[in-house]
């Protein structure tokens, strides 16, 4: 990448996780400040009312549309681990997928990428054989999707396996292990509330290209986008606080494919 | 119609019905007959792997592959009238079709048409305003689709003010009211049991290009299609009859597409 | 009864109506308010978990527990007319009210009464023959629940004609038509917003011992519960009012069983 | 035991798990050779009035009724391992337990056990901690409750650790490993297909008092019950050949509450 061209980068959030007569998140509130938006497909969340207006505040604001596919797990928001057997997650996915597929294309509009959500994204993360059945059912469907992993992920090189386009993703609000997962909830220290301390979070690893941990080294990764969560209170004040500084410190904000495309 | 060439007739069938440890139908047995297929999307059957091996299945064989949406009711197998806003039907039909049409695209091929299931047919057969909610979802999300419709419904006509190509169907196993609406099962001899009778009712309609009641005049209608339910014990006899009589009478079988196209 | 005894009267809301990760009302500021609560059982909204939680809580504050059934439809908040067929419809019930039965019988409690929730109700109020299934289903259970109904509603006629103890409600925010059928959300005026006027309506027509509606004559009818609607923004300040202003005029809040046993 | 008194067996099957439109297994067939009925609550199969119903059939034939709960898993027939935290575990099972126990009371009876389904019992048979949670819930809801559990199984030693009555179960259909487990599905020999075989395996661990392994030394346990999977295509013949064989070797069919007395 050449510095004097402008450094690209992506912010991402979940979004349409309300379901039926229950809202969650400020979805109006965050999209101006998103280059992505992972929809809930209605596995974990959102119902298909809620995708379809999803679909449309996202394409109102330009924002890329991108699915968000979980376990079938209403109840328990798709943070429960469960064990599906391969081909039964492949065309889980290939289903939830397609019905958000449908919704942008109903729209007029179509899906840039593919973000597994909750426990199913912990898990391929870790487990490379799950992280490739999720590649095969991305790939199968739209060879075109790109696939947006956490950086340093077997989720990531799964992709990558599958020749895919992966777009590798940090986490402005969560602190890092040594090996790159991310600190558990559970930890003192590993969910950062203060948006400023975000950004600097996030700008000390754009700028080392690694992943930064307090008690490690870091490790060298590229980075494409920037998640942000949707369902914290501090989510808005992080999404204003990266989108302004980012550009402060001369990065500009851009979709997923122009980031992969530079 | 030029009475010198083959007359093109097509049959379709409900299929993909079984749901995880559940089995029903025989669809197998039954898809060697068929010349279109009406695949469930999940909401009163059909899970997302039984859906993959449904169109796996149909796709090896040549037979078209339809949606069957439904209104949300696995418990009730899509039998249950429900209340639902159009604004949220509208979506729930997208949802379902976008789902199998992931299904289909994930093997390479795609959706000919649309047929809706139980009592979200029933209903849409006979209210003009519910059945504009069905054909402007499907208009929505691909107006290449053809809408499966009873002949002399208001679903039909629904589909075509919206603009859809619509093939008209006639049920094989089922005897008609004088008004064309079905005659509800509770009555003695409303289900035709015999495979040669459900053929001599089909060649009779098709001859007389009209639907025909026991009890009233003829209903001109055209006919594309004819329906062999495939849940019942029947349906096997019925479609090798249909089948092979048809031929016999100077028929000839062909997908929906084609029989519209003729 | 005799004026110069305290003249009683219950305090009701619809409690327990979160799901999984999403939350609805402010159950734990309504509970200090009541004298009865209707817990949801699962089918329209309450997961096992908030269910346990909210027997808990109501208990702790010595609030009578009741249940809260509905039609099987999450998505829909049990908002949503559905045709079941009575048998089904019975077991569903007697599916909920048992479940929510156990909840209490571990926390060392029982069941005081069953409130049927939205569109079941709302069609229970109308239909003397879905009326006397709920009461069946009250009564095949249990015989000591009292079923809790709006005041001049078929559901009351049906759970009386069951011999069950019937307590009547009526409504602090609504105002009612003529035949005592709640005025429609859509119509202005129909829900009171003000905590002061939803006092002076409730008072008025607890003196009148009749339903009061804006263009007919009173409906007379006894009055044993009062529902304030849980899921209002006004719902806590109109609890609040209630409470102490039902005091101020003379009134004693009690349990149902107290209201009827006087 | 006193060896001239007749030696007391139960005989017990997974019964109920029909849902909606779709059937499984032959309960009207197994019944009449069974002494208890392990009945689905809904999470895995079973829904109200297959639940209804299956009351009234093991009822009519004095069948002893259980709880069969499950994780809730429709589409994976409670077969899929999910991680659920212990409170909601308990929860969903107080909820199951609960609802059935509603439709035994609507009907005048009561329930005399509880036995999980699926991975639930798989994963309680070999975790100390999950056990407990099962455990904890059944004597949470009713101490009278038996615990219906495999022999040397950790759940069967939470069960007496809760202060249960725990009935110890053997599988006439599959062989053990030596250390007690199943052998799984997928090795050669797993799976008794034969009743004459069955009936064989299961004499021999009566007389031996002991689980049989092809591979290890004989593990010594009380033996209450005898589990017939009813979802085989033998289970009939499996049962019957199991009435009147263990009935030939001197032992008399008992329920659970009188084999635990003995």
């Amino acid at each position: 990448m050449n510095r004097s061209t402008p450094r690209l980068i992506n912010l991402n959030a979940d979004l349409g996780e309300s379901f039926g007569a229950w809202t969650m998140g400020q979805d109006q509130a965050l999209l101006p400040w998103l280059g992505a938006a992972n929809i809930a497909c209605g596995f974990h969340a959102g119902d298909p009312l809620v995708m379809r207006r999803t679909v449309r505040a996202a394409q109102a604001l330009g924002v890329s549309l991108g699915a968000h596919p979980s376990f079938p797990d209403l109840q328990g928001f798709g943070r429960r681990r469960m064990d599906i057997a391969p081909d039964e997650l492949e065309a889980l996915l290939i289903y939830q997928i397609g019905a958000l597929q449908a919704m942008a294309q109903s729209e007029g509009a179509a899906l840039s990428h593919v973000k597994p959500h909750g426990a199913l994204s912990n898990m391929a993360c870790a487990d490379p054989a799950l992280a490739a059945v999720v590649a095969a059912a991305v790939r199968a469907l739209d060879a075109q999707l790109i696939l947006l992993a956490p950086a340093c992920s077997a989720l990531a090189d799964a992709g990558r396996q599958a020749g895919l386009r992966v777009a590798l993703e940090v986490f402005a609000d969560r602190r890092y292990l040594p090996d790159g997962q991310l600190q558990p909830r559970s930890q003192a220290g590993a969910v950062i509330h203060d948006s400023a301390e975000a950004l600097a979070h996030v700008l000390a690893m754009l700028r080392a290209e690694a992943l930064i941990s307090p008690d490690g080294p870091p490790l060298p990764t590229a980075i494409h986008s920037v998640c942000v969560h949707g369902d914290s209170p501090e989510a808005l004040a992080t999404a204003q606080a990266l989108h302004s500084g980012l550009r402060a410190a001369g990065y500009q904000l851009a979709s997923l494919s122009e980031v992969l495309a530079a």
